[in-house]
């Protein structure tokens, strides 16, 4: 392609994760020929939240105040603080409903082969966060990863020593799923963390 | 969410086509979280494409200009005229560097369930060019699908009656396949459209 402003378009679209040169260029095209309307909306989206959209100063979430509505919310339990790794994670806990407390979002894990270490992912905040006196108990629920594991392992050693509770998220076997087409390992793990009724 | 602005970079990414609520977070989150000037980059390049980019007056493929490079090139046989569903089709044909004729790009194809008629594919334009007295033969390379292969016969009833040569991209066996593997329809048409060697 010819075209220098279409090229840059898909050059651009490439820097999306999860698009290469073909769905960039498919992208492209449908926007230019079906949606253009769509182009200016999308590119006025990207520079408003590009400009507006930082981080709470409490939780590390996004958010366009100093303090994001949950670290503000009167409504919430500030004993308890959830650590997740990312915003996307806190959304799939707030949907559930079922938990009403505090969050710390790391924005990452720890992942020492990709130079990810302790103060990319903010622990210093978070230790002192969960060492304000208000909170009473650290819920890690962090993905069920290796790099996750390690990260809610690292978490729990340091706030242990400082005298706090902290829980994980349990492992067990998945609601309406049938044990035969469970893995092993998850129902190995759901034996271990039996719980009595 | 509760922030607005990251809410409605969601939904403008979105409109991207073959972009669900999972993968429009997903690409927002990577952005304001790593990639803030490719959010730049992005918003710049939709803005600008979507201003500068127009149809060919010739060909109706995506230029900057009144009439694209290709239409425009004096290396280009102007007796040849290929008529393809989109500039990615073009695209493909051209990286084939076995094609130095002229195109017209239909920017669609005929789909009279989704109300696409003759009308919104430039066929009357197409008609014209064809028969500018410069055009000898029209190479019909829409898709080997059922509206491809439609809007192909269309087109070649309509210039067969003016009297122009009219092909179509032969059918066959992919370059590379085993017979064993390729479907009963493709050989059968391999078989139909034989060459003597």
């Amino acid at each position: 392609m010819a075209e220098p402003s279409l090229q840059a378009l898909v050059e651009a679209l490439r820097r999306l994760p999860g698009v290469g040169a073909k769905s960039a260029s498919r992208m492209a095209f449908h926007l230019l020929q079906h949606d253009r309307e769509g182009a200016h909306v999308l590119s006025r989206a990207l520079e408003q939240a590009a400009r507006n959209v930082r981080h709470c100063s409490e939780c590390h979430t996004f958010t366009e105040d100093e303090v994001c509505t949950t670290c503000r919310s009167p409504q919430r339990d500030r004993t308890k603080l959830c650590v997740v790794e990312t915003p996307a994670d806190q959304a799939a806990l707030e949907r559930t409903q079922a938990y009403n407390g505090l969050y710390f979002v790391l924005m990452g894990k720890l992942s020492p082969l990709d130079g990810i270490g302790p103060r990319d992912i903010g622990l210093g905040k978070l230790f002192a966060r969960a060492t304000n006196g208000e909170v009473q108990e650290v819920i890690l629920a962090t993905n069920f990863t290796a790099e996750g594991e390690a990260t809610a392992h690292v978490i729990a050693e340091a706030l242990k020593q400082k005298g706090l509770k902290v829980t994980r998220l349990a492992r067990g076997v998945p609601a309406g799923s049938e044990l035969e087409y469970v893995d092993l390992g998850t129902i190995a793990h759901a034996l271990v963390d039996r719980r009595s009724r």
